[in-house]
């Protein structure tokens, strides 16, 4: 089993792509035919998310979705809030993060992510202000 | 680790159990006491789900919350979507792939899966066409 | 690998942290550097959540959220519910467990999920009676 650390930037709410950097990882740590490997992001406010890596669209439309899904908590719909310490993006980007995975296993063949033709990995930021944030990968 | 690849064939937004698909090859592939298995659909417009598999009706039910949390895009209320070019079903089942699981992970135990009582495993097809569905499974 | 079942009481719709009770488990059978836990909850109307575990008002406005979500089926917005057996908490709770997690896959290292600084593990419930929830731990 080999583990690692992934750190990654975001800016306000957004899929980052890290398929390529995971990819990276996976051919250089990989030593048989078969392996699995394990993402988990180590935070409450961010997801991991398989998704179509082609259309910009579909991102953009997946966001719109979700931002209607669970609107700002200034929004007149959720004032049944409490938790606003960190503002009006903060209880919405718990609940998306309970609503998304907080991690995703891959089949690895041969060194490479088993994906689908238009699958990527991406890093979802749910809060409205940049972000580092952490990612742990297995690979077994 | 054993892999295998499963392909299935849909007919339009369901649900289709594969329960015992699944447990033939784990039971045929296990060699230990203990194990691990996860299955991964290499789509981005089909789920994998863990359900209820002993009334159709929760099949029913289920997929008509799903058809009302994301309606097709001729719908006057997705009318925000950009993504269209495969038609009015082509976006929300990104959408709906998003919010259901890519991928299952269940605990085997002396060759079979430790399936709760009232547990089916069930790929869930989001378009409305035929598709051929591809699922990997691992076993460790 | 290693596996055992937890078992843990609920008290109608909540969440019910299990952090500190998996985490004793963990360290006790963790017999390398690197390992990777995977919870599962065998039923099919509660669910395994990561969440934001220090302000109560989370798990809270959560709650609140997932009952807007899916209301109960009593509601008028809800009529077309047909499986109903079980009274008006029963399919929804199916829906909820739907799109929640079932499992969780948690790097651990050094005896210890590598969790982040605010994650807790939580079971949900979903029916409105107790329950006894059975949850399998695999450890590899």
């Amino acid at each position: 089993m080999k583990q690692s650390e992934f750190e990654f930037e975001t800016f306000g709410p957004g899929l980052t792509e890290i398929t390529g950097h995971v990819a990276d990882w996976v051919q250089r740590e990989s030593t048989s035919q078969h392996g699995l490997l394990t993402l988990f992001v180590r935070h409450t406010s961010a997801s991991l998310l398989i998704q179509e890596n082609a259309d910009p669209d579909v991102q953009r439309d997946f966001l719109a979705y979700l931002e209607r899904m669970v609107p700002q908590a200034d929004m007149p719909t959720m004032s049944y809030l409490r938790h606003r310490s960190e503002g009006p993006d903060d209880m919405p980007a718990h609940i998306k993060a309970a609503l998304l995975p907080t991690h995703l296993s891959i089949p690895v063949v041969a060194g490479q992510m088993a994906l689908g033709t238009w699958q990527g990995v991406f890093l979802v930021e749910h809060r409205t202000a940049p972000h580092n944030r952490r990612i742990r990968a297995v690979l077994t």
